[in-house]
């Protein structure tokens, strides 16, 4: 029997490598487009079973609109960007073949499947999907089947909230007077952690995460209860009102955990 | 030789067990008052070489105004909280015996001292700062000397800064209208790193966390400082305003890193 094919858009650099790793893995002949091949997305979308859209958000939608055309009726057009309403609708008016949307909840570097999870929607057909669930399995990682709209709400907790509070505090600490390097040695766990994850945003893909941030549906919304939250804590710790502080804490704990 | 006296007032629970540990494992003789016992601050603070405050933040002032005058000149007094403007003020105006401020900067879980700091501040006298640098040394902790004053601008990024962004996370996500359970196999590696940190915040010792934001005398600049920049981040990531985004965080990478 003929291997099946896969080609990644963007299968060059971050999430797109993985994937090509993970399909050539499980025995799919993979072939990669990246900015610097000779190899063009729009081959890979004429000729392959499987077309995977690996490229920054930014660019994303304009990948979609070029390659979807020519990816045929049951074969298997797929993305992996962070969000999925916008590039599920897209794929879906874009491409007659079948369309999964998919999230992988971990950054490139994660090398041990274990506790990590694959984030997919349904688009369009049953076989492109049984098909990615299976690879995802096989390979370890836990699937997860959500809609695209459902996604984007947990996301816009899971990243955009999240993302946003490290940016509020890396920024407030680089203005806060001090120079980073008098203030290590004073590190404790939390704030050593918390800085790590700061350096990470910052330096590793900064880009991404703006992206994440900015391109979530639902980001104008929970910020705006953030900064609602903030307003009271604020408040409470200017007029040093540990008691309304610890409560405020114990209530939530009970919501929350 | 007669062994070495310490006493430790709060030391059943908390840093002040833990500092019971550390003194005893030196050969030191060492008793503990706390709530439940029987022996009493003031039973310790009459007759101690060394007399520890361990008790809680908001307790601490009152316990000093108590034993300070019972700590005999040539004997030390040394407090454990994470404030040192104030406890170390009160300290030197209530008793005529060596002060010492101390602030271990980890938490009582902590077993091993291989990158762990403790900061010093001498308050009066040079017997009871050297023997207590060379009781921390001497187990394996680094030791930070630095003034009263400069300690707390450190803490208010390190702490005060810190688990403010920590707590304004922990009751966004708690009114973000998704019950956790709901929410966690969603989870990334960050986001699960971050929900550890305020899951530890707010149900361990919520009231320390409260005591350490209200109580650092700079936490009303610094909670203004995160406020402006706050805003500034919301309004360009409601703008979808990428570039602008990710130029911020260059930025700050830049004074950080």
């Amino acid at each position: 029997m003929k291997k099946m094919t896969a080609g990644i858009i963007g299968g060059t650099h971050g999430m797109g490598r993985w994937m090509t790793g993970l399909l050539r893995a499980q025995g799919l002949a993979v072939s990669v487009a990246g900015r610097a091949t000779k190899t063009t997305a729009v081959d890979l979308a004429g000729r392959c079973d499987v077309v995977v859209v690996a490229v920054p958000i930014a660019a994303t939608a304009g990948v979609i609109r070029e390659v979807g055309p020519r990816v045929k009726p049951g074969r298997l057009l797929m993305d992996l960007t962070s969000l999925k309403t916008e590039p599920v609708a897209l794929m879906l008016s874009h491409s007659e073949a079948d369309v999964v949307g998919c999230h992988p909840l971990f950054g490139p570097s994660v090398s041990d499947p274990a506790g990590h999870s694959v984030v997919l929607c349904r688009g369009r057909g049953e076989n492109g999907y049984a098909l990615m669930k299976a690879v995802f399995e096989k390979a370890g990682y836990r699937v997860l089947e959500t809609t695209p709209r459902r996604h984007d709400k947990m996301m816009s907790v899971v990243q955009a909230l999240n993302h946003f509070n490290t940016i509020v505090l890396g920024m407030a600490v680089a203005e806060a007077g001090i120079p980073f390097p008098e203030l290590q040695p004073f590190s404790t766990p939390i704030f050593t952690t918390k800085m790590e994850i700061v350096r990470k945003v910052f330096t590793d893909t900064p880009g991404l995460y703006a992206d994440i941030l900015a391109g979530n549906p639902h980001t104008k919304k929970i910020l705006a209860s953030y900064a609602r939250v903030a307003q009271k804590i604020r408040a409470r710790a200017d007029a040093r009102d540990t008691a309304g502080l610890t409560r405020a804490m114990e209530d939530a704990a009970k919501t929350l955990f």
